[in-house]
């Protein structure tokens, strides 16, 4: 009845893969068997191993091209796997070429795995083999977004400006993220397209002729990700209309935290915690809103979301290891 | 024939008033004669001096409401004013009880002051009593509009997600911009509306029914706002035509920096300068530009822009003193 | 048999009286009964309420000599006090008007309080009715010098150099604790002496006329302690031999974590955590050595101090609601 | 009479070789010929034209090794070297295996060379050709501690307790440098022997039986080193008595400021400027001093220390291009 799952966690020393496996040591329903990183490398002999005595769940937390190498072996083995990376998350294998910068190895795949937001993910998740967990800035736009998406204009931009701390680069050793160069600086980036901005439009369901604006920007701070989106409306709503919405999309969401309207949360708010905090202000006579979205790009941005994944995946409680 | 100006700074305490007294200290063509604030405060006796032996310029760095009582006098008694302060900003008088929440004392002066946005306010400089020296958001969201205004889509709003450091809220006591508190942290404020934005709607020319939204935030920062834009254009563009209208509206303009196509600035390379930083991307095959704008809120968004109005006030070299 | 206690927080707003509550909420074996501060005030109704149907024990989180006024009160009611404040620290009274400016309201209460350093106050807490909680400062000082005081030369100043975070202040309306004046900047203070300086002497057991120099900076962090300790010795010692006295004083302390000889803590390692962590190098062929300790300033320096003496006061195991 | 100098500066991308750069360019009396590094490399074919074509000044902001084998051909050519690394400070060549881990190429050297503590190096300064410009950290504490030698007792350590901003580590792309890990932490480092530490004693005349303990740690700030030292006097002291020793030593030193007696100074204050600012506080009735220094590593600690030898060694006013 209490079932214990065997899991194993590949990029345990990166900051995703060290706080993956720091819930995975506290999780009632869980025994970390194996954490690779670090001074226990992922070599061959750790693959092979990991085939011949596969354990239940594998979450991967390395790079993109790493796992989309290692997710069929594993699958293959017996093993379900959690994917951290983006390696999973587009359904177009052409995609990868464009934003990842790799001819996709296991293009059949893409069809099968589940996009694991957690939220909207519904019925396929507990029979997936395979979950591709959103990205941090993805996960940010698409709860804030998802909801009010019927009721948006189509020919008017949906603008996304999304501020992340710098521990969404990895634990890099890039100068550009030493503390010289980020300390008193803000910027954006990749202005011209992040690799997100195809995942927000697959998960929002937004065709390619839909005009929608999504920019990074790097805060001096360690975790956190605050989005702020300006969306218009086809007709002018209430601060009801929208919470009850909110309220319909997220009542049985206990990482969902919906402010009071006219309210809006801050990245402290959230920070360590696997909740995203959602809130609301109308403009020009409810023709308008921005929507305000705050998470920790570490937990519901990334390890905290991987946990809700497979507590849903095994028919857990949601909460189970998190809240 | 190297006229010198006498001068004076009431506020000369709080962090606008700081950075005004340090530039006109290092200017080769100014005497500060006096700085008000502090150990010596502004007091009647004070004002009385003042008027009775007035300055050619004196800088009001004081509250709001302060500024609006003191510009009169001071102009009667003969001096210029530069004020630092809202008070003479918004043309409508009507608009300071919203905005500012208090009854204008000289709605007469409303009419006369010059809005000293250093770029655009031509010729009624060298001829202005009194100087209403941009809001540090104005500022930084009108230069990257106001060049590319004849060219926006009227329907489609214009979206300004504006980030600040703290010292843009002078130096408080508040709580709320305590290392504790701002530390870490990253938030957006005034989502309902911000003082700034009628004085950006006026100043950019938007009537009232024309869609703009502007959201502030507080970054942990000290020093710095960065601004990022989203623009539709009533017709494609190209990257040549973008810049084209910038290097046309700024060619003469040495605190304004245009940055390659493509390319967009970052707090730290203006921090402790007087210029604005400008850069943009188009984006949807040249129907929207993402343009980003930089400036120190300190600076340009405050003291230097008043010195480059005491300048071209004068008709000395816009940058004397500057750089 | 699984006794739980009813408790009461008086100055719940403060960091430190937050960081109480929020331990206490989670404590397997304390029931959080009242919570005074911000919306609810401890005023003399509150208080009389308080008196009327008293709780197991009080956490006192409020200003010295509030906590000075009320503990009497709440003991005569039958209340154990734990005070997280400076109220009954020192024993000699004179002390109360030099270093914390009132004088003291209940002098006889200052020998019965035991000093509740909890891996140093031994048998006298499980009776104590009065627990005076030990100032962040002291407690980061004395866990490092305690163990060591009997290889001391007595004529060789201790020096004692002590770095915080600002939380450390409180939750401060003071301009000098805020972001703009924090950011960026490093500072000592109170060099002539600060009050925490007798309490250290008192708890080491150092008489007037040893020489001790203890000197506080104020870190651009928000939580953490790190002192480092310049120590000389009667006679030359080996790592061994330091190790050996740190080890045989700790080995039942889970709450204090021994570094191996040559490794020094950091404050990243302690933020957030129970713990202190000391380490220590010899210097000059084992005639000196350098001590470092670091600890949460609102945990082991406050909150979780005070719920290991609520822990060790009922017979509780040490790490119940902490580890 | 108005003597212009060339000059030139190798390793020109480094924190400290930008600092310097961009005080060479404001400097009246200074051409910069050539600054090598980043885009423009010092390779063969630099080096070979700069022996060809030699400059008066070459400043070395490199590696420490590479400017041990650069300055000998340098001179040779006949230019003057100003070296910021420390491959000249130290006077014994063995010295160098330990702490720097390489073996000095040219021994001879290391006599010539004037280290160059602008303010105690004297007249021997116009005639060098070869200038060891001191460590950050010992700049910041030789300062303080030089003028009081005379007045200390000789068994009791000198303890200097340095605190520094992470530029003084380079621009590194270490992760240990990163904003992920630096931010909200605080460190000690080096504690076994740091390399200023054999500079400091040779500098301050401290035999290797005196005993003298430093160690350096690593603030969460771009800038600044703040160094608070413990000294134990023969016989007790008034503040007199201590004030009239540092006026006497930097009466003539534009780039010392003492504070009264009892202010110490912090890192805010020096931060930019080529200044060391000094302060102390007398304890245990005038038996014991804590001093403070304050200065910006890349200034004073580094390249306005440089630029300020430059002035010296040619007779210019020492604060040209500095004050």
């Amino acid at each position: 009845m209490n079932q214990t799952l065997d899991v194993a966690v590949v990029g345990a020393t990166g900051y995703t893969g060290a706080e993956v496996c720091s819930l995975l040591e506290r999780h009632p329903r869980v025994t970390l068997r194996h954490r690779f990183g670090g001074a226990r490398p992922f070599d061959a002999a750790a693959l092979e191993a990991l085939l011949a005595a596969p354990v239940d769940v594998v979450f991967l937390a390395t790079p993109h091209e790493a796992a989309a190498g290692l997710a069929p072996r594993l699958l293959e083995a017996g093993s379900r796997v959690i994917d951290l990376s983006g390696a999973f998350r587009l359904k177009d294998p052409a995609a990868y070429a464009r934003w990842y910068g790799f001819t996709h190895p296991a293009p059949a795949l893409l069809g099968e795995a589940v996009y694991g937001l957690a939220e909207w993910c519904g019925p396929s998740l507990p029979g997936a083999r395979l979950v591709a967990n959103p990205g941090c800035y993805a996960t940010s736009a698409l709860l804030a977004l998802i909801p009010l998406m019927p009721l948006l204009e189509h020919r008017v931009p949906i603008v996304c400006d999304a501020k992340s701390g710098v521990s969404g680069a990895g634990r890099s050793a890039d100068p550009a993220y030493s503390f010289a160069e980020v300390s008193g600086n803000f910027s954006a980036y990749a202005v011209e397209g992040h690799r997100h901005e195809p995942e927000i439009r697959q998960a929002a369901g937004l065709d390619p002729g839909r005009p929608f604006l999504f920019v990074p920007h790097l805060l001096p701070v360690v975790r956190g990700i605050l989005s702020t989106l300006y969306l218009t409306f086809r007709d002018p709503v209430t601060p009801g209309d929208v919470a009850g919405v909110f309220d319909a999309a997220y009542t049985a969401s206990p990482c969902v935290r919906l402010l009071a309207p006219g309210q809006v949360p801050d990245i402290r708010s959230v920070a360590g915690t696997p909740r995203c905090d959602i809130g609301f202000v109308l403009r020009e006579d409810g023709r308008r809103a921005v929507v305000v979205s705050a998470l920790d790009n570490l937990m519901k941005g990334a390890a905290s979301q991987a946990v809700q994944n497979l507590n849903r995946m095994h028919g857990f409680d949601e909460r189970e290891g998190l809240l």
